[in-house]
């Protein structure tokens, strides 16, 4: 069978705990299917501040540049908090983790599985059912990376800058994406920018507009992203795939993912041009319940599902995971996070709800 | 006693019909308090562009200068709407007027009156109580304004660009007015930045640092925006003053609006340095009901309030209005937005609710 090479950063803070969940679940995977994971494990994050001086270690690079995917745990936490913003261990490692490897695309989840409606803060009229979008955002370009950036001059003239841009290549490539997902999907792409301020905003539109001529079955609206922080709030089902920029991305996707409730089930991907990726949990390394055992490893393992899928190909190993854990969900399996007191749950700690899930594999 | 100039702008959509519930309430105004407000109406918005050729023309901004105040009421609706960016009646309007007048701060609150908690899509327990926050929005700076800004290149390489620029003194003005307003609230200043991406955060946070200084008494902290859109969904009552960018403030107000559930109570102000303001409602021109007489007019009649209070220093006569207006809500009265079909609720329409609020003056 196929061998794939995978390099493992757990990171920080529940990063450990719940990557060794993930890593159990890819066990199970090589006992049901014909495959091997060679797994080589890295430093990044403040484990790479305090092993090896920097929060993106060349060894991690390199064990990544090595391999054919990254999962990815969690990073940051109080301790390295009063560093300088570059070398914190959050911008520190994922910025340049994202430009090494080109990783173009982000796609962020935010689903609320219907048997966990009560999680969310907003109202059960409004999420009835549950609801399921789609973030897809521009990684490696727009005010991320641009330059000129800095700080110039003195005193009361000392400014601060940055440089947002986006060139029609770099729209194309991530608006189909955007368009590929929605056919699978919803079949409906909503482009979220601030084309009444920004001319890169301006550009945005009209390559989007463009390329949406190649997707005539899927049904294209844009929307500024004021409009959409707001919509996002008052009928979150009303999106099916959002195409965002890297700076709006950013800030759409935790508001769509906090407003699920439970950041603690939703993985994310950040995808090269062919099949490289990193995968990764969305919520934070949660240090003040790290150590417990008591974390919720879903995140983590949904990612190892987004690797299988969209690294690997292995769509069914990957829709097998997907399902086990939502199956563990339905049968009650809660850990404290998505516990809510009611009789047909069960709260489990972190190996437990891990095991559960690679028994209804 | 004083006389007022104040240049009213009702613009398109249901403007005209709020407005004169505005207008009436200054009337009563007026005959309660030795004062008088000498009123001159202009277009604007689609108003302008239908009559007189764009959406600020240029009597309208001379009405403007010659006045004390601007009593703007909304702009914007489908007849406009294929119009270029910078031609439309909010871009085309707004922007425009911010510049001229030097409007450089923009004041939000987000407020949920504890009689209309219903109204949230947030559930019962996230907002009981109902929840009272301050969005001070940097509104003359940014990446709104900030050069260069176009589009450049051809085909593949063609590139949108735009500035985000800030300098230490237009970070110092803002900052000092959030600090002021939270010392007569409840003393927290949350400044919203992106620090660990934009060098324009880094000098932001430096200048908000030193200035927050100057007062002890109230407490500072920063949070990255894509967490702040994610912490206002999860708990608003967390937050005081939120201090922002014009970016950030578009986006973060936008949705701390919504949260609120009722867009059509909102008022804002944006203030030039001394007394000279614009008070708009939040919401928008709602064309869909427009000509009914069944908009709310509160926000109109709150903005109304806010430029007696800044422009022209009449606190007590503000207040006057806002206790008015909660003993409105209070007794009852509704118009449709926010009528809940209880049996303590009175049905109402646009003049009535505004004849209620005049009674209670
Ligand atoms: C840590 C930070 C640089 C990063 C970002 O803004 O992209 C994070 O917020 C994210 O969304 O992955
Ligand atoms: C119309 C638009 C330019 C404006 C802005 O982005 O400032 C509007 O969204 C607002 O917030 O007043």
């Amino acid at each position: 069978g196929a061998t794939y090479k995978v390099a493992v950063l757990p990171g920080d803070g529940i990063g450990p705990e719940v990557m060794a969940e993930a890593l159990k679940v890819l066990d199970a995977i090589e006992k049901k299917y014909d495959v091997s994971f060679e797994r080589t494990t890295a430093n990044v994050g403040g484990a790479g501040i305090d092993n090896e001086g920097k929060a993106l270690p060349d060894s991690t690079v390199e064990i990544c540049k090595a391999s054919d995917a990254i999962l990815f745990g969690s990073v940051g936490g109080p301790k390295w908090e009063s560093l300088p913003p570059d070398e914190q261990p959050e911008r520190g490692a994922l910025l340049p983790l994202r430009k090494i490897f080109g990783l173009f695309c982000n796609l962020r989840p935010a689903i609320i599985f219907p048997a966990l409606t009560g999680a969310s803060s907003l109202k059960e009229e409004v999420i009835e059912g549950g609801f399921d979008l789609l973030v897809v955002r521009e990684l490696t370009g727009g005010i991320y990376f641009a330059e000129p950036k800095g700080i110039e001059g003195e005193g009361a003239a000392r400014t601060g800058f940055d440089t947002m841009k986006y060139s029609d290549a770099e729209v194309e490539r991530i608006t189909h994406v955007a368009f590929e997902a929605a056919r699978k999907r919803g079949k409906k792409v909503c482009s979220i920018d601030k084309a009444n301020v920004l001319s890169t905003s301006v550009l945005w539109r009209e390559v989007v507009e463009r390329v949406a001529k190649e997707y005539p079955d899927v049904e294209l609206s844009h929307m500024y992203v004021d409009n959409a922080a707001m919509q996002l709030v008052k009928w979150p089902k009303q999106f099916d795939v959002m195409l965002c920029g890297n700076m709006f991305g950013d800030i759409i996707s935790d508001e769509a993912a906090m407003l699920t409730g439970s950041l603690g089930m939703l993985p994310s991907a950040s995808l090269a041009e062919g099949s490289f990726g990193m995968y990764e949990p969305s919520g934070g390394s949660a240090p003040d319940i790290a150590g417990q055992g008591i974390a919720n490893p879903i995140a983590q393992i949904l990612s190892a599902s987004m690797m299988l899928r969209y690294s690997f190909g292995m769509i069914e190993a990957a829709d097998a995971i997907d399902a086990a854990v939502e199956k563990t969900l339905n049968d009650g399996y809660r850990t404290g996070d998505i516990y809510q007191g009611t009789a047909s749950e069960k709260k489990v700690n972190t190996a437990e709800i891990g095991d559960a899930i690679i028994a209804r594999l």
